[in-house]
């Protein structure tokens, strides 16, 4: 890279700016934003986004999900795109940054490359990937999951939200369902810039991640069946209670996280009972666990563990149970060339850094496995985000974004 | 008692045909029976109730409750009845014998001393307690409850059903809601025979249960609050997961229960979490706990060490915890005389007999608090209750009834 692209810096101020004024689509009384996929406040949210490339001189276009790319041609047109690119989509009680941050991020780069008249060979593409929330509409990373083939597209048109809308209806009625196939072509490098949505980088005081992967993720549905009887008068040994069978099962995935510290994580957010009648042994208890691990060796042998155990426990306790696997995301390494693009773009920078691992899902996840891709992510307070208090600094917003700026000019 | 009442023998074929024709009214489609409080289905039990009672020539009169008494009356009209008494009600997906068969095990008795033209120095009254089951009208055992003065008449009334309909309404619209007060009167004695619903007398080969009291019963609602993350970038370490604080808290229920084997109960029938979504840690996990056991100080025991543990937990994890005591049926020894009664009733006509403690509440519990009170059990098939599929045989169900008549006629 030459000594003038490493002398361009994002105007951190404007790149604010932006986040604020997005922020004002959606927004909630408690200072977050609501703005779900392919409502009309997503809608309107795209096209601020649309509207602010074009001023930038970027041609946007869209494809069959909506996705849209916004695209500023290198010197070699034919040549495969840098893509910058995250999400515009929030939670139902979203925060201000998670995905817009990285998408604004690429606006602003898109307007410091205009008004510095820079050419780089390759093209630049800011892309705003559809529904990555999936609060609305699931999956999540749904249009990047179609663009990079792991989803299919007719199987997303028919998702409905709770009021039964489908996605493809709702795609239609916003002009957002282009007949451009939603298809992977070929891409030199994709980069996402984005809140880390988890306390490390600020328990270590460090500005910038860079993220060298993301975590395997598994969820499972574990059921157990037993025998519904009263609380009264049936003794504890004849009962076949699932509750009591679910327990330990239960406890082995928080063990399992703890043997496979710091990396693992065991997450069990939804239990369920049936009847769900207190003074009754429950006929069937459902757990709903989502098990992560960065090296997919370790989650199969935590499934292998936890699986064993299901098998154990039910036959001594005369139980029927189930684990199964319901979805699963790959262990995911991201491209050497773009780690170590992100890696010296941040040290040319000077800024605090270390490398961290994504435990979230994120579009540019998907990507990695149709192009070389990577990641950087900078501190959010107290980790907090799907959440309207999610926060962030100007200056660690900015610090991501030149790194995300630099990174994209020495592959560009 | 005289040699010519114990002579009197339940006619069992009559007892059986009058079961199988009150099972009719509500009857479902596998077998059961759906006659809630107060329905349609429930006014029609009580009118062939009244009507089978009247055709043994007994007086009935109802109260501000829709308590039914069928009063036979003795030589001393004005000396307290000896009751006899259960409930016609049924869960939605309920039995043919849960009540009913102590209702109907006093209508055959009064047929017989009808028939038999027996003089008892005591009247005898067969009473049909309103809505014992508390499925559709909560809380349950509601008609003893206020008539022996533990529940409150006006908050009865006004207790509606999941579409808004009020007790009261319903009591009105089935003339249901006499002026007599709802209030406990003198009562010689009280009994009740019932399905153990339990397995304890299938299990030991006993035909007969001798009720020497009744377990107390102890309602709590546990709640653990926590700090809702994201289940994948936020580090085990840092969470403050309010199921991780609830499994050993439930883990210690099962082990008190153990603990204070044969007797001690513990049953988690329901566990809520919140948000419930399976990538996020919760904010809010409730279990619903009902612990039983027959002795007051070990029960409370139970609960301070429960205490304790919720209170050490949350601090050990940084979390907020609340164990609210919602219920508690105080632990009840049925009177001596009665118990007496019943067990030289059932030595005589040498039936195989054993000392049991009922786990569950029954109308005849409310009573004790008021009255001499006493009950008898009979084995149901597999222990199986407030199913579809209680089942009992003819044999027990007529045995059972047979110590019933001779422990009145003793008391009467």
């Amino acid at each position: 890279m030459n000594s003038r692209l490493l002398e361009l810096r994002v105007h951190g101020g404007r790149l604010w700016d932006s986040l604020m004024t997005m922020a004002e689509i959606g927004a909630t009384p408690r200072g977050g934003c609501n703005r779900q996929a392919m409502t009309d406040e997503d809608k309107a949210g795209r096209e601020l986004f649309i509207r602010w490339c074009e001023q930038a001189k970027a041609r946007v276009t869209m494809d069959a999900i909506g996705n849209i790319f916004a695209r500023r041609d290198g010197k070699a047109p034919d040549s495969p795109p840098v893509m910058i690119g995250s999400h515009l989509d929030t939670q139902t009680t979203g925060g201000k940054f998670d995905g817009v941050y990285g998408v604004l991020s690429g606006v602003e780069i898109l307007r410091l490359l205009d008004e510095n008249a820079i050419e780089t060979d390759h093209p630049i593409e800011v892309v705003v990937w559809t529904n990555e929330e999936g609060v609305r509409f699931t999956p999540a990373m749904m249009g990047s999951g179609v663009w990079s083939g792991a989803l299919d597209l007719n199987e997303m048109y028919r998702a409905t939200d709770r009021t039964g809308v489908s996605l493809e209806s709702e795609l239609r009625r916003h002009g957002c369902k282009s007949r451009t196939p939603a298809r992977a072509r070929p891409v030199k490098a994709a980069f996402e810039v984005h809140i880390e949505q988890g306390p490390i980088l600020e328990a270590e005081g460090k500005q910038v991640g860079v993220v060298t992967g993301a975590q395997g993720v598994c969820w499972y549905d574990l059921t157990i069946w037993g025998k519904p009887s009263h609380a009264g008068p049936t003794p504890m040994e004849t009962r076949r209670d699932p509750v009591a069978g679910l327990l330990p099962l239960l406890r082995l995935c928080y063990d399992l996280a703890a043997q496979h510290a710091p990396w693992a994580r065991a997450t069990i957010g939804d239990i369920q009972t049936e009847p769900g009648s207190r003074n009754t042994v429950a006929e069937r208890a459902l757990a709903k666990i989502d098990l992560r691990h960065p090296e997919a060796v370790v989650l199969d042998q935590m499934e292998r563990e936890l699986r064993a155990s299901v098998a154990r426990e039910c036959k001594s306790r005369r139980l029927q149970g189930s684990l199964e696997e319901v979805w699963r995301m790959p262990v995911t390494d991201f491209a050497p060339e773009c780690i170590q693009a992100v890696r010296q773009a941040v040290r040319r920078l000077n800024y605090s850094h270390m490398n961290i691992i994504s435990g979230a899902g994120h579009d540019t996840v998907n990507l990695a496995s149709v192009a070389p891709a990577g990641m950087i992510f900078v501190p959010c307070e107290g980790g907090v985000s799907h959440n309207e208090a999610e926060s962030a600094r100007p200056e660690d917003l900015e610090a991501g974004a030149n790194v995300l700026l630099q990174a994209v000019l020495s592959m560009a």
